[in-house]
């Protein structure tokens, strides 16, 4: 069964990039459009476009602008200054690795590469997206089969769709395919502070494609996992180490403790692009800090006190032992290990 | 070493009852004033006022502004307006037991009146208050005497301060008189959504006494409790049941299981005003659900997709078996069970 979506948060159209700008979700349907490297940088650390695997994606198609403008401006000599671009967008967000990974992919592309390299790039990047896009369809399938039929509610966290992605999603891209399946009710999603991603994407997404959500506070997922209502917890991933630790957006890890004591099953969902071998765990991947603003303020009034602090990690760590299922487009791992995800890469995508 | 406190959420002037009005805060501090119970029923409602204890002793103040009413309509007839009134005034919200407590309390003494029930009433109001007040400072040295000297940070939930209370607070008078004492280094608060009191109640109060604090998504928590660097999660609570289950802001409950899962004690600081021995277990507790507006919209700006739900129970339950210690004003109980929560109703208070 192919599930259609049609949520692109990342366009190449008339020689530009464009991005969907998420920080005007859901009131506003805007896209931006970009010719300048830096700009793009800059958007990736504002957010108008958040998500590990649209991150990757974005960053291909940014290297393209670098390229075009660096080789327009200095057919000879170009590279050096797209090497410092590169470096740039590599250093917009740390914790994602798909930003790296692309970027790796790019310039191993451009080593490759004579005379006007834009063509072949462009060309590179379209495939770093159509891959992506591939990929989630894959792991919707994947995913969607370890949902029993009959399966009143799943839970997720933050944003894991389309909007994350080249488009379907990896966390929503199971969901959208287990309720497509029949197999599934309805959808519980964290509103995810304090960016509230679940409450404006999430919340979006599902809307749009008639799937019944319900928002909660992030301080109601244990009430709602002590009630036997929700089978599975399904998130995505900003990056997995080796041994299968799971950075992923902020409060994940506390509800797959949660998930762990009441007996509710946690699935994480991400491309092999996500998987990041050269870290040995967890404790090894960085983890980006945002402003206290975020907290600080709500919809840009501040709610807090003046003279107080706040400690805003962007992300967490979930080790290995919480994830019931790591499920990636070349194949679903049940309790991950060591060599159970360096197995993955031994085998061809599925 | 006696700890001075200067706010009081509730107050008795000019023959009016003032509420400090917690929606405002921290912006701005308003005192509303009363003669009419049945808009005190109102603003327990609106939360105003909220807070188990703080919600107990306005309800006292709000019997005297009924019988004052009613009594001078008809010297002879009053009592059946008043039942009215106050069977109005404990339906505001269902899941504080103090709110029950105090109007049962206040029943008992206007069966006992002759003649102008309004000075003697007024006097088992002020009476209910000031032995809240008392309280407090009971259980801020039994509980402050249970961190050890040298603690880095404890954390808390909600707003169990002065502001929940006639003053002082529960949970954050154990850490006021903590941190007066030197044991305490810091606090973490939960910005406690999705009324924000951690973010605009709790940081105020620490802010104004001088207490370091650092507020966090509930979703941080987690990654927090991980880091070694708390050792006390410390809460109040809005219902024990017999058996020592505990009725508080939706979010405790998940705290408690975080913090047994890193070992990390969980203190409930209630006076036993808040004990409810007619409830076997907390499964009998009701759970107030509040509009899903209060998660749908921020700051009073839509966040969510049209079309979506929100599940908004105000409360949760935990178990007692994840407390490690109750602290009340007739003693502390450590492992609370239904036996050892009846042995505190056979001693005298502290």
């Amino acid at each position: 069964m192919t599930v259609h979506d049609t949520i692109r948060p990342i366009r190449w159209d008339a020689d530009r990039l464009w991005l969907l700008d998420q920080r005007a979700l859901p009131a506003r349907e805007v896209y931006l459009d970009y010719d300048d490297p830096a700009a793009v940088t800059e958007a990736i650390r504002d957010m108008v476009v958040r998500g590990a695997p649209a991150i990757g994606v974005t960053a291909a198609y940014a290297a393209v602008l670098a390229v075009r403008r660096r080789y327009a401006a200095d057919p000879a000599g170009w590279r050096a200054a797209v090497a410092a671009d590169l470096a740039q967008l590599e250093a917009a967000r740390p914790t994602a690795v798909n930003l790296h990974w692309a970027v790796a992919r790019i310039r191993r592309r451009l080593a490759e590469l004579d005379g006007d390299p834009v063509p072949a790039l462009l060309a590179e990047a379209q495939a770093i997206e159509a891959e992506d896009l591939a990929a989630n369809r894959v792991m919707g399938r994947l995913g969607a089969a370890l949902i029993e039929p009959g399966t009143a509610a799943v839970m997720t966290h933050c944003n894991a769709g389309a909007l994350a992605t080249a488009g379907f999603g990896t966390a929503l891209g199971v969901i959208r395919q287990a309720f497509a399946e029949g197999r599934l009710g309805e959808v519980y999603a964290d509103e995810t502070r304090p960016w509230l991603q679940g409450a404006r994407l999430t919340a979006w997404e599902l809307a749009r494609e008639g799937i019944p959500a319900t928002l909660l506070c992030e301080g109601a997922a244990a009430a709602l996992l002590r009630s036997g209502r929700v089978s599975w917890v399904i998130v995505g991933a900003d990056r997995v180490a080796a041994n299968g630790d799971v950075a992923n957006k902020i409060g994940t890890y506390g509800l797959a403790v949660l998930a762990r004591h009441h007996g509710v099953r946690t699935m994480v969902v991400a491309p092999t692009s996500t998987v990041d071998l050269a870290l040995a765990d967890g404790d090894a991947i960085p983890i980006e800090q945002r402003a206290p603003e975020e907290v600080l303020c709500c919809a840009g009034q501040a709610v807090a006190a003046t003279g107080v602090a706040a400690w805003n990690p962007a992300f967490d760590i979930t080790p290995a032992a919480l994830v019931d299922v790591l499920v990636t487009e070349r194949g679903v791992v049940h309790g991950p290990t060591r060599e159970a995800v360096a197995a993955l890469f031994e085998r061809p995508p599925s």
